[in-house]
């Protein structure tokens, strides 16, 4: 069997070793107008011909056309899309052995890399390798608590959501496979479906535990992962969070020395603000916005920065020693910045009976005075952030504050990235937090009443809020965030309006970081809808073509060769009826199969010939598929025989007998809708006789995205 | 052109006048085995047969089965689906018109009964008649003022939800139909889809300006509405609940005389609880549950006696001379109720310097004194709930609490549903306060330490909660409007306990009052999945069939039969292809084609014979179709002659050329999610040649649910 199609390498598999096949093609350049359709004549494999007219001159721009079918390595950048990345599987194979477990049971109880942007990826369908593993929480863990104490500018929080994703993750799968243990529970959770929601609920429960907020913790899990809203999902997610927070409370009482007291929620507490410096008036609202302006601003100016620094890095400093060497540059000039500035800060504070810090730091001042400075500095982050917060007004110089705000800005943005586990609320808070309190002085300066309307802290507050939308740009969610870390209501439209105007100024200019960051990872992203402009493109020119077709009874042989075949690196195969013995009659389509389903039938050897000879052959359960999840054994792995070669298998019982289709006609936003809403991995795309013509994949659909020159088509690269 | 099917009628067009076509028959009975592939030989309509084999022996009540096919009235009951309601269709036409116009345009800015269940209903798909109109608007606000105003056990929030809507639904549509005023504005947004955004965001900004939870408003609207989550609607609806709460907030400061102070929201205020007050402990936890359970209980009490009141109504009282005097009847017996508990009570408490009472009512006590049950009697409920919850301790007698709550849940329970506008809200809320300080103050007698940690006010909270949950059954909005309504964070965890343990019992015995009152009234409402034991049913059981199609050129006297005809009314008809001269060849799909837009075309004569005489005819554009929206005319009062009749019509350029289809054999739960997610109103089902053989719409899926013997089918009824 060597009818097999090499010209077009779609979903790669995620290669462990890491060794990219360089000599993949690089595929499917929509300017190709070959229409082949090729039926393989005793043979079994179909190659579908590609009906392609694309006419998109005036979309891609001339030197990005001109090198789209050398298969070299590309130089990175954003304008790429990687292959690197898998697909999620959301639609569930009703096939019938499916089918008969439903009936059994009837009633069953239905039940990452670095960090935010992982986890983003992960609910929104990308399997992004190694992301939920234990390994990589023990790492995380370890990595967090070294940065946070050894002063870094970063935050826990990150860190802190995508450990509650992995552990939720671990926890349904009932094994580790680092730990090579498997607890044979929650066997029926071993489907990408219910581990979407398993790893959503872990990531509100780490927000609920972060912040105390376990209702700004599924509103984050929602704005950032979901897409079909589902209210038994969102109830179980929010179980989850208020499990998180209560557990976190009642051990939190007992270090507190008041055991049972659960009224303070949260790991990161920024202080509860009083009821009687909480007033805000009419007045106020147009400084509000302005200050969302101020930190939408500036969170594009991070966010630029950031992205030309992750350029730089991903360039020149992609060698593990490289990056050790910055990650201990970075600790040495924070430590040495932070120490300058408390040296020549003279911003000393008298310590009076009513000072509210409660680890004043003398350094050079005189007795019974304390360094403010060295307050922002010197202590945890979260620490600093509720000083800023409550410190009565005239704890800070306003010059502290500006210095404060440019140099830890600047540290802040220079951490972000860097091979350590760091996550960037914190330090955004911190940084609004200060030029905010700095603003809250200013006004009062100026206004005749002075501080009593313009409380240092409720601009703190506020500028805090600012810059962290200004940067991540997140809005219902992190408003309700605020408000429960804060434990006060009142400020919750302000707060609204301010994330609103830093999100509407900071798309002006730039995206958000995390989805700068996805950008960058090159990874296929499908965001809420398809690009407005995209009504005129169709499924034909978007879908990959020719598709590698099966037989409903096929060859071993063929199908070892398939799945042995690197620039066949399909994860679903349409299965097929060909119509007349002659094999002229076109090919319509009856199922889909899946690689990893062909893998586990050709272990177990689930041939027509041995279901005969062999009468009392176990059958294949459903179980046997769960088993093999997630990481099914590569086609290497498996011997088959020269004898078993000449053997058929029977796929009719294990495919999906009934796959979502388009026809070809299908718009790219209605083919989008589809599989955005339903969460497909594979669509089939068929002409007006039910008839295969190609298969339309996450990696189809993310390539389109509107640029400045209108709709505008990645490239796809073995990055 | 008679050979017009007359065996189904699937979903029917809301009679405005009222009188039901006691002729149309019922459908469809899954025992018919008709195999009937007729095609008219030199016509144009197509009848594609049914190719039914459903097997549902054990599913199917005999007594139910009997009179399936019997096409009389049926006595009204909840096993009943109503043909009276139609779909909304939140497909978008990408027909060529859209095309063209979507290529003009290029950026388009893209942003479009009686109360709560309505809503619902209308956010799920269903059109409820006259739900969003103006005059509803003008009839609900005055029924509000004068229900709340006389005194009868309502609330206004359900009244100003429901107002919300329609005010964005008017809003939205740039008119009023009621008005006759075109006013020219918003008319891209006279789609279905557009509207159901503005009704959303409507309702969000009904319970921001009600509660002051501008965040719990987005909740709700998700909660009670949304399936596909987006994250750019969210944004949104967050918009306009903000400018909502920022709106009243800023009339309530003018009004309370302190114009500018924006910081307390929400028209229904509870008011702030203190923060010495708000402590909680881990022992108190459990007696929270209990309260949960309580709440549950209760609430499921209220619904069932709620469910055999209203059945009752719909029996007997649906004449609207008795609904009026009915209405009398509640009124008299509410006030007289009031006025003996207020006499014969004698919790006289004193007026102490520190009372919190506003307008304390001296009635029958003595002097500096005032009555406990006129408190909780004769204000509004809100104010009686804030009473309840903020009064010192030792204002109110257990015995006033227990009589009261008695009185009152049994007069809520008979209020709800009368023939006014009102709503349960506040009722329920006052309700749970009434027995939760009872069980606070009970507590605090039991336990040795006192009155200090059983602060009566604070169960009052949670009562209320448990008592509220228990009725409605929500819990992640309830949770953050509870907690933005008290503007306090604190008692987000155990409020979210509460109603989550409200909701677990409640659900136990029976539904949430909206769902009761949605199942009474036939409605046919789609739920977040297919009945769990559906899998083995397939869209060839499901679909509706024989199904009425179009030819791509179609005879306009054909159409006009088509529409004429009472018995085939549908609202979407397959356009198909007859391949051969012979029309013995089977027809293929090819599009989809609305009522509403034939009406459209013949309205404006888009005649192929019409085109041809006159060149210069203006061409039919995307505008014509939104200003018909969305009360397309009868076809009735469109006149077509004789020689008209003769004329052809072109569908394809006006058609959706690419339906999503399903093959046959798809099963239940695989229709049901593309259909939920994607908020169909119509899916064409397939055979494997792409030969049209049934549709399926909202009434075929709505018809199975889950019943205490498994797997039951609904009735269709034209009710």
């Amino acid at each position: 069997m060597a009818n097999i199609t090499k010209k077009v390498s779609w979903s790669s598999r995620a290669d462990e070793s890491g060794a990219a096949g360089e000599a993949t093609p690089l595929l499917n350049g929509s300017d190709k107008r070959q229409h082949s359709r090729e039926l393989s004549g005793g043979g079994a494999v179909f190659q579908i011909g590609r009906l392609s007219n694309v006419d998109l001159e005036e979309e891609i721009t001339s030197d990005e056309g001109s090198h789209r079918d050398r298969p070299k390595e590309i130089p990175h950048n954003e304008k790429l899309l990687s292959l690197k990345y898998e697909s999620l599987d959301y639609d569930n194979i009703e096939n019938q052995l499916f089918l008969e477990e439903e009936r059994r049971m009837s009633y069953l109880p239905i039940a990452a890399g670095s960090g935010i942007p992982q986890i983003k990826c992960y609910l929104n369908g990308v399997k992004v390798p190694r992301v939920v593993r234990l390994k990589t929480l023990v790492v995380k863990v370890c990595g967090v608590i070294c940065s946070v104490v050894g002063g870094l500018a970063v935050g826990k929080e990150g860190p802190m959501i995508h450990s509650g994703a992995v552990v939720a993750a671990g926890v349904s799968q009932g094994r580790s496979t680092s730990l090579k243990k498997d607890f044979k529970i929650f066997e029926y959770f071993r489907r990408d479906t219910e581990k979407r929601d398993f790893v959503s609920a872990g990531a509100a429960a780490g927000v609920s535990a972060a912040f105390g907020a376990p209702v700004g913790g599924v509103l984050f899990s929602l704005e950032e992962g979901a897409s079909f809203w589902n209210q038994m999902l969102t109830w179980r997610i929010f179980f989850a969070s208020m499990i998180s927070t209560f557990t976190l409370n009642f051990f939190l009482s007992i270090y507190h020395n008041n055991p049972g007291d659960l009224s303070n929620p949260g790991l990161i507490n920024f202080g509860r603000f009083e009821n009687d410096s909480v007033a805000y008036y009419l007045y106020e609202i147009p400084l509000f916005i302005a200050m969302g302006a101020i930190g939408g601003l500036l969170g594009a100016l991070f966010n630029i920065l950031n992205y030309w620094l992750t350029i730089f890095r991903i360039r020149y400093v992609h060698r593990p020693c490289l990056q050790v060497m910055e990650a201990m540059l970075v600790a040495a000039v924070t430590a040495t910045v932070s120490f300058t500035m408390i040296y020549f800060s003279n911003d000393c504070q008298p310590l009076g009976p009513e000072h509210t810090e409660e680890y004043p730091l003398q350094l050079f001042c005189a007795d019974g005075e304390y360094n403010s400075m060295a307050t922002a500095f010197f202590n945890t982050p979260e620490r600093s952030v509720r000083s800023l917060f409550h410190n009565q007004p005239g704890s800070y110089n306003p010059l502290t504050l500006g210095l404060f705000t440019l140099t830890y800005f600047f540290l802040a943005c220079w951490t972000y990235g860097l091979t350590v586990s760091a996550g960037v609320f914190i330090p955004s808070l911190l940084i609004g937090a200060a030029w905010g309190r700095l603003c809250g002085i200013m006004l009062s300066a100026i206004s005749a009443t002075g501080s009593i309307w313009a409380d240092p802290g409720k601009y703190a507050l506020i500028g805090a809020a600012a810059q962290l939308g200004g940067i991540v740009r997140m809005t219902l969610s992190l408003t309700v965030i605020m408000v429960e870390a804060t434990g006060n209501v009142t400020y919750g439209l302000p707060i609204m309006l301010v994330l609103m105007t830093a999100k509407i100024v900071g798309d002006y200019f730039v995206e958000g970081l995390y989805d700068i960051h996805i950008k960058l990872q090159s990874i296929p992203f499908l965001h809420w809808e398809a690009p407005a402009t995209s009504h005129w493109l169709t499924a034909r020119e978007v879908m990959s073509s020719p598709v590698t077709c099966l037989n409903k009874v096929e060859k071993v042989g063929t199908i070892v060769d398939i799945l042995s075949n690197t620039s066949t690196n399909h994860n679903g195969f349409p299965v097929v009826v060909v119509q007349g013995d002659s094999g002229e009659e076109p090919a319509k389509l009856c199922g889909l199969i899946l690689r990893s389903q062909l893998i586990v039938l050709l272990k177990h050897k689930v041939f027509v010939e041995l279901a005969r000879s062999r009468l009392t052959q176990r059958k294949l359960l459903l179980k046997d598929f769960r088993d093999a999840y997630p990481r099914f054994p590569p086609i290497q792995s498996i011997h088959v025989s020269q004898d078993e070669r000449e053997c058929m298998m029977d796929l009719s019982e294990f495919m999906n007998p009934t796959p979502y289709t388009v026809p070809q006609e299908t718009s790219l936003p209605r083919v989008f809708k589809l599989v955005r809403a339903l969460g497909l991995r594979h669509l089939v795309v068929v002409d007006d006789e039910n008839r295969v013509v190609g298969l339309v994949t996450r990696k189809d659909l993310a390539r389109y995205h509107l640029g400045k020159h209108g709709l505008e088509e990645l490239q796809l690269a073995q990055t």
